[in-house]
């Protein structure tokens, strides 16, 4: 008996790979997309936005009524695609009615309510539900995951440069006295689907923004467990994050101490694929649901390539990988 | 005596473009730059929303006053980058100032009152100027650019597309009966600078667009004399045009009619480079004032491919070789 | 009982999709990939070549031995990602062992022993399996396919051509006295992996090539009955072709009897997608297997508009959909 | 009286640049291009490799004699952009024959000899003349640069990377105990002009390479007098670096000491803008000859964006800015 999953939020870049996951996943069957009430394209099929979905994933766009009740109770597991402040007071109701949330936005990433006021620029209604929402980083929160009816989907940026950072911090190999520092650059997408000067084609280089002020950073830091140096970018392609760390690495730790550190929590993870030799590419990830990691060292320094795409292991796959999870599926179903 | 230019509608890519020119110019002198009245950008500098003109053009977008009769006195040729209806408006004041007028907009380039409502949906105020407007398809109507006041530069596919067909048609070398087809290729700057999902950067792929129904098709038509099929397509670039134009030949003409027709009209044009052998690519022509042609026959069939960039021979650079022209200053002054 | 699938010429662009389709696959095992005997390739892991498909499919890159027979004899069906001269003569060596043959080359898909020697300048040494080969246009050819050993999977811009024209053609909707002209433009992958100018980043912009001489000009014609124009185009992105068509109707004709043409022959057809309205771009087919369709008419003219992934419905898709088709699954088997 | 200046190695994309530029430039007059005698390219015309010169320069290529003494005789002033021991071995009999060099190679950047055998791989045959050669940083170096006859123009990395961080250390500002980290994207113009499959437009997407070992990282440590990390990345756009740089400040050091540092290197030189608020990208520098520098600071960081065209201000642009200084021009004679 299949679960039967809805996406809320369903019209952006990220819900239509949901819808596109959901479609062919074994377990999990598609059972409605939602937009908000007065979205442009309710009742629009999600293919006209995207024709690529064409015969794969006809369904109606379908305005999210007032009252949630019925299309909570009707779902097994829902994924949020939705603004922050919109996810935060979605939550409560579907979690009342026994709905499991995958929550993609920001709402529930930090257990700290001055955070969203900080970063986000909201007040969190649901400060009570932060204390049982887990960090949805697939790989190292998968005994939690599978407890929790709140899962918050980590950030694009925070995915890659955590499962890069780390085994070596918690190995203990990394001399944070340095900041590491973190330069990423992100496809086009990131800025999701919606028409702005910022995103518009001929606007679009390769430049930095959020330059210290980039909320992600905190979610990096907080979870990480240590300050960092957090630079993005935005890159002239639509979709992938590549992110160069550099860091310094404690006395005379040895290339064999660092292969082991990510041995040790890679090992059986098969959406995190370490590099023997050779760094990864943008073009090694996209439209693919893993996180690739390559290092190279030298006089204490080390360089951490990670690539993902953000669409993907950075939204979309990590959460169905957390459903998976959650289900106590393989964690792949459904996505390689 | 340098002449005083000024641009209205300064804000868009034309305009940025024209103010680059203008700024180097050794004959007009740019003495400012206007955008409509309410206007997000008015009273920025122009080098925020271009930094490429950082200290080379770094004047104020001024808002356009209501009344414009001290501008137009006090300039002695204008350059309108408006929308079609602002530009219709905006010509009688300026040339009722002794200022001359070089529209970028298709508010003047057919002399039909009826095209306007037909193709442009709105009606002409200003019918009386229609008659007095030279279309500005700088390499073929230099004589009448010479002693008008009011130039419509020609349409940026119709520019590529006209140049490339004329002589053979002119020559009588065509074989109408069987209608040219121009597939066209611009880039994204075509659409001009706007916040819009079609113009967005994760939106842009390679397709066809107002098939059958673009008006540039009948402004092309009536220039050329003849109907055309015309399909226009938006590509993931930035910058130019290309047109491969397949038409049928009248029997016998043999490939030197068709090199000593392009030779006639243009061996004395320098920013139309006609190939020897080989045919033009979108490279050849980004970020320069040329239009490129090539061609090749085989059975009584001709595909002419034609390349320009779309913001300088297709807008810009074709505004200020018509102003050039119309001062008696050698056409590529400021160009080349 | 899995049958043993092996990839002849596997280091190619249309190899790894190859491996990455038979890889998961539910019937084909992917039982072995070949390169040429002195390849500089050979022995590697196609995933150093193509890191996307690290752990999902590591197999190495085998040189082909002198002897066949073993390769041939171990294997059930052989997919030919090799040079046009190289797949015609492998072929005869693999049927006689009993092992059916998918060529992607052009070896076999003309009829006509003078073909190769005219436009693919070769003398065909295996004239006689050239009747018995089949072409591997999927949707049209599925009766043929069911019963031969060697099908001639269709060229990548003949694919797209002719499901676009073809129905068109079929019911005689077509004044084909006026040539149906094709102008489509290829993703860079179309032109194989291996380091050249014309391929490198930096040449490549948008511009015809091939003009009147390319040699899927006489594949389309031969195969469609009729002869057209052919314009190729080089574009700026790795995957996808858009052809754009004119033709001319036979008078009186209605796009409802255009709708059904392609009804007839498509509603079935899973991997061809006929557009209610509005027309293909890149986006929607590239990474997938579809050919997506879209027209419109004006004045007993008609614009079609087809799109592919030239390396999948152009290429790898298509040779497995025909191997599909060949052993009796459902065609899309391990492609959706 | 203009000066004679030859390019020796002008087939390439810095080649191609320098023609372009020393054909409009006012005092300089191009009088040869030259290409290795074995040189594919050898007699034709510099246009047909870069058809948008057609017109503008067409002169020929001529390949290099054995004898190179009346080519330098006749020339007053000559630039290298050969590879680095080609340059090494050209650089004396120009010399000789009192013609000044610009040379655009690795090959005098250095005053060590065990520098080319370490990271150029050859044997410098000339370092008595290492003593001489000015590094042509222009902003920096303008009086050495007014007597020397032989200028080694920095590198396109090194120019960016040390205008952006020189002025800081020069005025103590750096904690240098923490090394400076300068990740840079280049585009693929960086890699040169020739057939490579890392070059080719579907292998690019975006990665690091040379990480710890490239040769550009000793050039800045040596001229910059300080060790740092340097990460460069090829990125998917044809021109243009993008170096995000990454230092620690020392206690105490505020933004105003940071402006004021800038502005006493750079407040009189033209070809670098340093931004009063935001921060450089691509487009603001391609096809210009500025190097454009922002930053934002934070807790005793700094992260510095510096942009250039690597053609231009990292190659041909700063190659003519030297040999203006040289001659005593306007240093951007010719450049804007």
């Amino acid at each position: 008996m299949a679960q039967k999953a809805i996406v809320i939020g369903a019209s952006g870049y990220t819900g239509a790979e949901l819808a596109r996951i959901l479609t062919h996943h074994p377990e999990f069957e598609l059972a409605g997309l939602y937009v908000s009430t007065n979205s442009a394209d309710a009742n629009k099929s999600i293919s006209t936005l995207y024709p690529q979905l064409k015969t794969i994933c006809d369904l109606p766009l379908q305005p999210l009524p007032e009252d949630l009740t019925e299309i909570a109770q009707n779902a097994d597991l829902a994924f949020f695609g939705t603004a922050h402040e919109v996810s935060a007071n979605l939550a409560p109701v579907f979690l009342q009615n026994n709905c499991k949330v995958f929550d993609l936005s920001g709402a529930y990433r930090v257990n700290s309510e001055s955070f969203y006021q900080e970063f986000y620029g909201f007040e969190h209604k649901h400060p009570e539900l932060l204390k049982q929402a887990v960090y949805g980083l697939a790989e190292w929160n998968a005994d939690k995951i599978k407890t929790t009816d709140l899962v918050a989907v980590a950030g694009c940026y925070p995915t890659v440069s955590q499962l890069s950072l780390k085994p070596l911090i918690e190995e203990g190999l990394l001399d944070v006295n340095q900041l590491p520092v973190i330069n990423a650059v992100s496809g086009v997408s990131g800025a999701g689907r919606k028409a702005s000067l910022t995103s518009s084609f001929c606007e679009v280089s390769l430049n930095a923004y959020g330059v210290f002020n980039h909320r992600h950073q905190p979610e990096i830091a907080t979870h990480l467990g240590t300050d960092v140096i957090f630079t993005p970018h935005l890159g002239n392609f639509k979709r992938g994050i590549l992110a160069t760390i550099t860091a310094k690495l404690k006395a005379g730790v040895s290339d064999e101490q660092i292969k082991r550190a990510y041995a040790k929590y890679y090992a059986n993870k098969p959406l995190v694929r370490v590099y023997e030799q050779g760094l990864p590419s943008i073009k090694a990830v996209e439209f693919s649901p893993y996180c690739d990691i390559g290092f190279a060292t030298k006089n204490n320094h080390i360089i951490i390539v990670g690539a993902e795409d953000n669409l993907l292991k950075g939204a979309a796959a990590q959460a169905v990988q957390c459903a998976n999870i959650r289900y106590g599926y393989n964690e792949v179903l459904g996505l390689i």
